[in-house]
């Protein structure tokens, strides 16, 4: 029966019970973290392979002649740039090759627009107003660095299909003082759903005000499917950007931080030529380039996107039976009771839970008190501000799944507590 | 006997011989290259160890428990810093490990000041004005960083035992607007010599005007000796800093791409506490953390700073005969002539040579045409400007030693053509 129903005895009844069972968890003295989209040890097993592939009888020549072990090679290696093209969905020589944090791409790319501008256009220093558009809830670290450079972080609303583009469109073709806009498209951060065509292809169509805005597609998730089969497909936003005669409008993002090793992996960037053209000047002044060695690592350890795709079932067998778990346990202790209600992507690295308004903080702090640390509520919007107090992000990929079993039920139950709180006027 | 002292008949009859060989040399049809200081393949063989330290068994764990298989970690695993931290002869705790690129620390250190300052001062990018002193000759990726952010390079000369200090006091105590100096204190590049313990004392006691100035102490060539007993040595600048009641003055790099694999090594950068704190700031803006697997990659194979410094001695035994080879050839062909100078490094990666002023274009243009390509010139001068167009930059590390006996050559004849040209005022 949905908890709006009861009376104020039946809660009061309700309240001293949840409370029984709350210390009965605190006596379980739990320590566990669903905080961040971590890979478990599980998972960091499945690449130990990677660690094998380059031997000192091993030939490090990448196939256009060049030693990786030497300096050069500003972009990446031809076959660091085809793999990741697979990845990314766009062809190689759209591509730059970075290093170990697409994060880092990312913050170069701010920090490179700040000091330098986008291909010709005054540098954001110089500026004073910049805005950026954050969709929420959304991922803290694109938000905090847009924040740090600051700038005005905009929010924008995930709906069902993706962000309101209504709203988009209108403030984009407006307000030059907008620059660009953070994305998570496919299984996003934290919602875990992902664009619709429509989305993607309005946002292709975009007229923005400030000739230097760009999107900031940062497709962390593309081959990080839960399921074999029922995968979420997103339209390929470079070149559907083409088509409607914007090729330059998309820095795409991605990495096999969550595909081998987080922080040993490689990132990548795409984008127009034009872009590349821009960007490389800036590049060759910050590096004589980026890991070679561990390109071709990867190259020879995956072969091809096939080995990839192959590779990412693994990550999807460990990952499957968390989210179930947790998303089972979500709709067991709270389906009907009309106090919460959550996400049920189909990838990615999270799920997105909503409580009553103004109960999310008092169910982050109530789980920790209780031996469970959540992502901190409010993360997911600029500025830790989440003006309804509802969204919490859950990340079931790091606990093994007999703990999340009990993390779960500890959210579930604080949930109540907190919710039976509000409505009693607590 | 000096070409100076020849007559004119004497010039011309030179100067038909010369022509001569040139011809020759030309019919050689040599391909060489002495432009870049990349280390050889022999070099490079000495490090294929390295791919073999961890392997699909290996525990990836660092010694504080920490999996360097998955994020965090944001200023390095402790046991890297420790072997980095006797390489740069400073405590492990005032290091940050960054990743493949000393050369992307600098940028991103002169980037991070122009966005956001140094230690809460106007950021760079607010100021009307903003000057870096440059050594010259010096290094051609320093002076770009710096001139790409728009600021006026200032050169300073290098003298014997390190940079001219009188001009640097006099400039840095009167002028707020300069707000660095690039430097290369050992082995320095290109002219291979280091800076006297006067020289470092005088820099630790700096009293600049500016007090976001640092000094951004390069020490790219630290353990690079070519001999295991007679070699350089420099006053610890960090600790000399300190002493002199300077403490946040400076900012020192090093890396281990001429120690390993050049793009495939680590970078880190030592500073005070205060600096890192700043520094770190931003850091955790920009990334999650750099390449800890690589980091422990590298501390397994050298184990400590012995095992570098062993190391270092295979690098010597392959680079000295080659530096060697060079200075022998330059004074054979042409000591005695008044037609050219040249350094005698005990260490690093360059040799720099002189000609006759007005000269160094010419002899470059000259080689370049008989098939050797050396460091173009005026490119160790900001702006690729040498006012007296005469310093050329000599990198031997690269060839066989054999190829380099016949491109030295070619410097010669050419320095003798250009010299003789000169001299008939043609």
């Amino acid at each position: 029966m949905p908890y709006a129903d009861l009376t104020k005895e039946e809660l009061m009844e309700l309240k001293k019970s949840l409370k029984a069972e709350y210390k009965a968890m605190q006596a379980k003295d739990l320590k566990l973290d669903m905080s961040r989209g971590k890979p478990s040890q599980e998972q960091l097993d499945i690449s130990m392979g990677l660690m094998d592939v380059l031997s000192s009888d091993a030939d490090l020549m990448s196939e256009n002649g060049s030693d990786c072990r030497n300096y050069g090679v500003l972009d990446g290696i031809p076959e660091a740039k085809e793999l990741m093209g697979d990845m990314m969905e766009v062809p190689a020589d759209n591509l730059i090759i970075y290093g170990n944090s697409s994060l880092n791409v990312m913050y170069d790319c701010i920090s490179r627009s700040y000091t330098h501008g986008v291909m010709g256009s005054t540098p954001w220093c110089k500026l004073d107003k910049v805005k950026f558009l954050c969709i929420v809830p959304g991922y803290d670290r694109h938000f905090a660095i847009t924040e740090y450079f600051g700038f005005e972080n905009v929010c924008i609303p995930m709906l069902e299909s993706g962000p309101d583009m209504d709203m988009i469109e209108e403030l984009v073709q407006n307000d030059d003082s907008i620059k660009g806009i953070w994305c998570v498209p496919k299984y996003s951060n934290p919602t875990g759903n992902s664009y619709s065509d429509e989305v993607v292809r309005r946002f292709a169509r975009l007229k923005p005000a400030a000739k230097d805005f760009r999107i900031y597609w940062d497709n962390a998730y593309t081959i990080h499917h839960l399921y074999d089969l029922d995968q979420d497909h997103l339209i390929e936003i470079l070149a559907e950007c083409k088509r409607a005669g914007n090729p330059d409008l998309v820095y795409k993002f991605a990495s096999t931080s969550k595909v081998t090793f987080p922080g040993s992996g490689i990132a990548a960037l795409a984008t127009s030529h034009n872009n590349l053209e821009d960007i490389k000047k800036q590049l060759k002044m910050q590096t004589i380039g980026h890991d070679k060695v561990n390109q071709l690592r990867h190259v020879r350890y995956f072969k091809d996107i096939h080995g990839m795709v192959e590779h990412m079932k693994k990550h999807a067998n460990s990952l499957r039976p968390k989210f179930e778990m947790v998303l089972d346990t979500l709709e067991s202790e709270l389906g009907g009771l009309g106090i919460a209600s959550w996400t049920k992507p189909k990838g990615g690295y999270f799920i997105s839970f909503d409580t009553m308004d103004g109960c999310a903080k008092e169910v982050v702090s109530k789980c920790k008190k209780a031996g469970v640390v959540l992502t901190g509520a409010g993360a997911t919007f600029p500025g830790g501000n989440d003006p309804h107090d509802k969204n919490i992000r859950i990340a079931p990929s790091f606990p093994p799944v007999g703990d999340l079993e009990m993390a779960a039920k500890l959210l579930c139950l604080c949930t109540k507590m907190a919710a039976v709180d509000k409505l009693l006027g607590e």
